[in-house]
C-alpha cells in the first residue's frame, strides 16, 4: 500500500498502553485520515512506500492535544479582564453586553487558531451562536466537539447587583434548545466525522431542572455527552443554594446528573467528597489550570479526582480569563500549581499532565475510540514538534529521558512545526494552510476595536482595569 | 544628529515614571550604545533622521528583560531531575558530577541563547567556572553581571548521607576566591561596560563566617553586590542550624549581612518576618518563581517583600530544575502562583510583575542607572515584540489598554522579533545575529550525551526519574 504521509525517524509518544509507548526512532504512515501504521522506522521504512515523506529527525512526534473546554466566542475579549475582582460581573459583562455575533464569530476564528498553533486539534467548543462558530471548525480543517450554550437566563442582567439570584425564563431556555438541536441536525458527525456536538447547558444555577432533565433525555438519545460548568465559583454555589436550598453536586446528584453522560468542568468549589462522589458516578472533570488560577486564585481538586478515576481533560476555558489558549500552558500550570497545592514536587509529573492533555482527555470526552494516541486505526491527528530550538535542548535518553519533561516544562507550543488533523496538513512549518493568517488577525481587529468603543459606556470606577488605567498603570 | 537606529510608530512602554509610561505610537532612537531619544514617533522622526529604520507598527517596544538570577553552566541538564523528591542530592549531583568545563561552557551557550531569544538582555550569571562562562556573554553580546561561586566545599560530596552536615573546608574557600577575584580583575566593567561583576558566595550553608566577611569586604572594596542564596530550602535551614545554631537570616543579620550589598536569592523558607528584616535592612530580593515551584512546590514570600520594599527581581534560576529560561515565564508565573497562594486575583497584576522584570529588577541588582526603562542616557537594552501573531490579538487601548496583561498572560516569549544589547541588534527577526544558533546546539549535544553516559553510573533505583523510565512512563 501506498501511503499519503509518512513521517520518519522522530521521538515518537504514542500515548499507548501502559506507559507512554516511545518509540526513540519511530515512524507514523497516515492513509486517508487514519494512522495506517506505527512503529520502528527501519521497520515500516521497509513494506511501505508515501506519497509524501516528512524527516523528523530531531523533533518529536506526538498525537495532538485536546482542549476539552473552551468559549472561543469571547476570545475577542483578550486582555480587557485581568487583574480584578469580580471578574464576570465587573468584568467581563460590559464587554460581552457589546459583543455583536459577527464579532463573536471573527473572534473565535483568531482564537482557535492560537491553540491550532500551538497543536491543539481538537476543541471541545461551548459557546453561542455555535451554529456560526462551527463554520470556524469547518473551515480551518480542525476537530471539534461543539455545544451550544443552553440557560434560561435573560441576555440583559445589567440591572442585576452582586448576589442576586438571576431571573429564569423557560422560553428563552427553550428557544436555545432549539438552537441546541439544529446544531446537532446540521453538525453531528459533518465533515468526515470530524465535527461532533454535545449538549452545553451553561451550569445547574443558570436553568430549571426541566430543562436540564429534558438536555439530559436528548443527550441519551443521540448518544453523546453534556459538557457544563459545576461548582465553577461561589457566585454559583450562592445561586443554587438561595433557589435550590443545596450545593450544586448534591443538586445534581439527586437529579440524576451524575455519571458518564456528564462532562463537569471546573469544579472550583468543589469538596474533596463532592469531587470524589462526582468521580465514582462516572462523570468527566475538565480542569482549567490557567484561566482558574488567574480569575480565581484557586487550585480545583484535581487530585482529588484522580484517587478516584482518570477521566480528567484540561480546558483552556477562554481568552478574557486565561489570556492564553494553548495546551502547553495548561500543562505546565496543571503540574506546578497542584505541586504548590500540595507541597510536594513529585505530584502531577510530566507523564501525567501529557496523558491529560491526550489520551486520558479523550477517554474523558468520549473520544478515545477515534484519537488521543497514535496506533493503526486512528484518525490521524497529529503534531511534530521542533526540538532544535535551545528553548528544548538536549533531547537525550539515557539514564533517563527527558522529552516529557521538556514538553511539559520547556515547550511554549510556537515549537509545534506541523499539525496534521484527520489525514490533512493543516499547520506546515508553522504556518496554517488553510486560512490566510494575517487577513484573518486584521479583519477580527475591527471588530475588536468597535466592541471596545462600544462597551466604554458600562465601564466604569469599579472596574479595576479602568482604575489602574486612570493611574497610568495600563 | 544622525541616529545608527530609530524605531517608529510602536507601542513603547518606557516603564518611566509613576505609571508604566506607555506611549501609544511611539519612537525609540538609539546612538552609539545608548538611547538618544524616546518619544512620540509624530514628533521624534521631525528631528530625527537615522542610519536604519525599523517599522514597529503593530508591534511592542520595551526594555529588555532582567534575569536577575541563573545558573547557565548547568543548562545543559535541563529536564534530567524533575518531578522528583530530594531534588538535588537525588536528582541532580550524579549528574553535576559528571559534569566537564567544556560541557558546563558548551551548554551554557545554549542556555543563554534561550533567554535571549525571549527577550533577556541582562543575566546575572551565577556559576563556577565564570571565567570560562563569561566569555559566551562576551560572544552573544548580552549583557551580565556575573559572580564565581564560592563555597568551601568539597567538590565529591557522593558519600555524604541527606541530613549530613556537609564538610567545609577553607582552603577550598580560598582557590575559589581567587578565582572570583581574577574574575573582577578581567572581566569587571569590561566590553564596552556590559559585563560587570558580583561576589558569590553559594549560601550561608557553604561557607564559613570568616570567608562571608572577607567577601563582603571585596564587594565594599569594588563598590558592587554579593549574589548569594538564602533560606533556599529546608536543606539549607537545617545545616545552618547544625553548625550555627541558628536559621540564615538571623545569622546573616548578627555577622552584618542584611544591607543593601546582598541580592538574596529565593528566601523559600523565610518567614514573615524574617522577609520583613531582610528587605527593611535595604537587601534586595531575588524571585525564582518557576523553579521553586517545580523544585519544592513552594511560592516564596515576595508579597511580604513588597510591602516593605520594591527592590524585587526575578529569575529562572537553572535548567534542570525550572527547564525554562524565560521571563515571561517568570513573570507569568509570579502573578498566578501569588494569586492561588492568596486566593486574590487582584494581587501581583500584571504592571507590578513588568516592573519586577524590568525596571525594579534594575534597582534591585543595582543596575537602574544603566537599564530597566526607556529613557535618554540610558543604555540602549530594547525589544520589540511582535503582536501580529493570533495568541496576542487584539491590541486595543480603549476604553482599557489590554497590551500588559497580554505581555504577560499571553506572550510565550517566542513573539520576540528584534533583541537591541548596548545599541547592538543580537536578535533580528527572531535570529541570534552573533553566532550560528544551529551550530552551537549540536555541538553542544555532543557534551550532554557524553555527560549522561558518565552520570549512568550515579542514577540508582532511588531517582524518581529512573524509577518512572523503567515503568514505561518517561
Amino acid at each position: 500500500m501506498v501511503l499519503d504521509i509518512l513521517i520518519l525517524n522522530g521521538v515518537v509518544i504514542t500515548m499507548e498502553g501502559k506507559g507512554l509507548g516511545i518509540i526513540e526512532k519511530g515512524a507514523v504512515g497516515i492513509k486517508d485520515n487514519k494512522i495506517e501504521v506505527v512503529g520502528e522506522s527501519r521497520e515500516v521504512e521497509k513494506n511501505h512506500t508515501a506519497h509524501r515523506y516528512i524527516d523528523a529527525t530531531g523533533k518529536v512526534v506526538m498525537p495532538g492535544l485536546i482542549d476539552a473546554h473552551i468559549h472561543t466566542g469571547i476570545g475577542i475579549l483578550k486582555g480587557l479582564s485581568q487583574d480584578v475582582d469580580n471578574w464576570m460581573q465587573k468584568g467581563l459583562w460590559p464587554f460581552t453586553k457589546a459583543l455583536t455575533q459577527e464579532a463573536k464569530v471573527k473572534g473565535s476564528m483568531v482564537n482557535i487558531m492560537e491553540g491550532l498553533k500551538a497543536g491543539t486539534t481538537t476543541f471541545c467548543d461551548y459557546d453561542e451562536p455555535m451554529l456560526d462558530i462551527v463554520k470556524n471548525h469547518a473551515t480551518l480543517g480542525t476537530r471539534a466537539r461543539v455545544a451550544e450554550t443552553v440557560n434560561e437566563m435573560p441576555a440583559d442582567l445589567s440591572g442585576l447587583k452582586i448576589g442576586d439570584v438571576y431571573p429564569l425564563d423557560p422560553s428563552i431556555g427553550q428557544q436555545k434548545l432549539q438552537k441546541a438541536m439544529k446544531l446537532v441536525d446540521n453538525w453531528h458527525h459533518q465533515q468526515n466525522g470530524r465535527i461532533t456536538c454535545l449538549f452545553g447547558p451553561q451550569g445547574p444555577d443558570m436553568a430549571s431542572k426541566e430543562l436540564l432533565l429534558e438536555i439530559k433525555d436528548l443527550a441519551i438519545k443521540h448518544q453523546t455527552k453534556i459538557h457544563m460548568h459545576v461548582a465553577q465559583g461561589d457566585r454559583e454555589i450562592n445561586q443554587m443554594i438561595k433557589r435550590f436550598g443545596k450545593r450544586s453536586i448534591q443538586y445534581l446528584d439527586e437529579i440524576g446528573y451524575l455519571d458518564e453522560y456528564l462532562m463537569a468542568v471546573h469544579l472550583t468549589e468543589a469538596t474533596k467528597e463532592e469531587t470524589r462522589l462526582l468521580a465514582k458516578k462516572g462523570a468527566s472533570m475538565i480542569l482549567c489550570s490557567g484561566s482558574i488560577g488567574i480569575i480565581d486564585g484557586i487550585v480545583p481538586p484535581a487530585f482529588e479526582f484522580l484517587e478516584v478515576s482518570d477521566k480528567l481533560a484540561l480546558g483552556s476555558d477562554q481568552a478574557p480569563g486565561n489570556n492564553c489558549n494553548n495546551m502547553f500552558n495548561e500543562m505546565k500550570f496543571t503540574a506546578i500549581l497542584n505541586k504548590c497545592k500540595r507541597q510536594d514536587p513529585t505530584i502531577f509529573p510530566a507523564w501525567k499532565v501529557l496523558k491529560l492533555a491526550t489520551i486520558d482527555a479523550a477517554k474523558a470526552i468520549g473520544l478515545d475510540h477515534e484519537v488521543g494516541s497514535l496506533t493503526s486505526g486512528k484518525k490521524a491527528d497529529i503534531i511534530i514538534i521542533d526540538f532544535n530550538e535551545p528553548a528544548l535542548f538536549p533531547l537525550v535518553n539515557y539514564p533517563v529521558r527527558n522529552v516529557v519533561p521538556n514538553i511539559v516544562y520547556s515547550a511554549k507550543g510556537s515549537e509545534v512545526e506541523t499539525v496534521i488533523i484527520d489525514g490533512r496538513i493543516i499547520v506546515d512549518n508553522k504556518t496554517i494552510t488553510t486560512v490566510d493568517e494575517r487577513q484573518v488577525v486584521k479583519e477580527a481587529h475591527k471588530h475588536a476595536v468597535e466592541i471596545c468603543n462600544k462597551a466604554a459606556e458600562g465601564i466604569t470606577e469599579d472596574n479595576n482595569m479602568f482604575k489602574m488605567m486612570q493611574e497610568g498603570l495600563l
